[in-house]
C-alpha cells in the first residue's frame, strides 16, 4: 500500500448524474468505488505511524481466543520473533498446539519457549488453594520474560480465569504489563476480561459465539478444538 | 474429563442454610461450586459424542478471524493431519504466516500446502474481472483439495469477499463444501460471511471489534498484524 499522506481528494467523489449500465459503465463506477476505498485506506495508514509493542487481548465466550494467540505465534516466528507462551489452565496433555510448537522449538534453539503450568480446569481439581498457588507460579514466570527486552512476544493464555478466581490481583498484573520493554507485544487470551485489563490494552477482540458444534452433539475434534 | 453418561446429581445441589465464613467452609463452597460446574461440563461431553469434519467460520469486524485459522492449522499439524490453506486475498507479500508455514511445509513434506491466491485488496487493484478471474482460480483449486479425502483440514483464508464482490456463486461453494469428505474440517475467515454461509457452519464465531492498536494511531506491526 503507498505510504502517501494525502487525504481523500476530491476528485475521488464520483459524481452524481445519469447512470451507464453498460458493463464498462459499470467497471467505471467498481473502479470509482474503489479509489475512494483506497483513498479512506491510504490516509489511515498515514495517520498510524506509531512503532511500539501492543497489548492484545482476547476475550468472548466464541471459539478462537486462544487458537488466534496460537495463529500470532506463527506469525511472529515468521519474523524470526523470540517468543515465549505461557498457559493459566492446564485443560488437557494432548493438545496440537503444543505438540506442535514443541516440534517447531527444537528446530528453532532459544527463539521459542512454552509452558504449560495450569493444574486443569478448576472444577477438575477442585482445590483452590493449589490453583491459585499454580496461577502465581505461572505469574512468576510471565514476570521474567515480560522484563526480558529479548522477547518480542509474549503469550499469556487463559490468564483471565486468574481474575476470575481471585488467584491473581489484577493490580500487579498491570503494573508488569505497563513496565515490560517499549517493544514488547502481549497477546492474553480467555473469557471475561476484566474492564482494568481491557482499559489497559491497545487492541481488545470479542470473540462472539454464534454457534458451536460442540452444542449441535458434535465432540470436541482433535485439530480443531485441541 | 470423565466419560461418565450420568446427568448432574441431586446430591450436588448445595443445600441453603447458615453460611460457614470460614475458611474451610468458604473452601467448602467453592469446591461444591465447582463440582456443580463439572457435572455440567461432563453432562454435556456425554451428550456430544458425534465425530466429524466441522465447518468453521470466523467472521466480523474484529482482529483474529486469520490468525485463529492459522492457529488451528498449528493444532491440526501437532496432530499430524494434513493442511491445505489457500488465501483468497493476498494484502501484502511479508506476512509471518506464510513465511513460518513455508519453512514448516519444508520440514514435513507433503503435510501442508499454501497457496496465496489472490491480486491484493480489491482497493488496489482496481479491476474487476482481473478480481473476479483470480478468485474463481482460488476456488478451482481449493475444491480439489475439498475433493481429497487425504486432506484433513483446509483454510479458506478471507473467502468471504469473494462473495461480497460477486466473484463466486455462494451456491456452488456450498454445494462444493457440502459434498467435502465426512471427516474433513474446513475453516473459512473474512468480514461479513454471508447467512447462508453462517447457516451451513458448525462453528460460527464474530470476532467484535472492542479496540485496536492502529485507531490509536500504531503502525501495523510486523509479528502482530501481519
Amino acid at each position: 500500500m503507498s505510504d502517501t499522506q494525502t487525504p481523500p481528494s476530491a476528485d475521488s467523489i464520483a459524481s452524481i448524474g445519469s447512470i451507464d449500465s453498460t458493463d464498462a459503465g459499470r467497471d467505471a463506477r467498481h473502479i470509482a468505488r474503489m479509489q475512494r476505498k483506497k483513498d479512506v485506506v491510504d490516509a489511515k495508514i498515514a495517520a498510524a505511524q506509531d512503532e511500539r509493542g501492543v497489548l492484545v487481548v482476547n476475550t468472548g465466550n466464541g471459539k478462537g481466543k486462544s487458537s488466534a494467540a496460537f495463529g500470532v505465534v506463527a506469525r511472529a516466528l515468521g519474523h524470526d520473533f523470540s517468543v515465549a507462551v505461557v498457559q493459566f489452565v492446564k485443560s488437557r496433555s494432548d493438545t496440537g498446539e503444543e505438540g506442535f510448537y514443541r516440534k517447531v522449538a527444537d528446530l528453532c534453539p532459544g527463539q521459542l519457549t512454552w509452558h504449560v503450568m495450569g493444574e486443569g480446569f478448576t472444577w477438575e481439581t477442585q482445590d483452590p488453594a493449589r490453583d491459585a498457588k499454580a496461577a502465581q507460579a505461572a505469574w512468576t514466570l510471565a514476570r521474567q520474560y515480560l522484563r526480558d527486552p529479548g522477547v518480542d512476544l509474549v503469550v499469556l493464555d487463559e490468564l483471565t480465569y486468574a481474575f476470575k478466581y481471585g488467584w491473581l490481583a489484577l493490580d500487579e498484573v498491570l503494573a508488569d504489563l505497563a513496565a515490560r520493554p517499549a517493544l514488547q507485544h502481549v497477546v492474553i487470551t480467555g473469557r471475561a476480561a476484566p474492564e482494568g485489563l481491557v482499559a489497559a490494552a491497545d487492541t481488545v477482540t470479542e470473540m462472539t459465539l454464534v454457534k458451536h458444534a460442540f452444542k449441535a452433539g458434535v465432540k470436541a475434534m482433535p485439530g480443531v478444538e485441541f
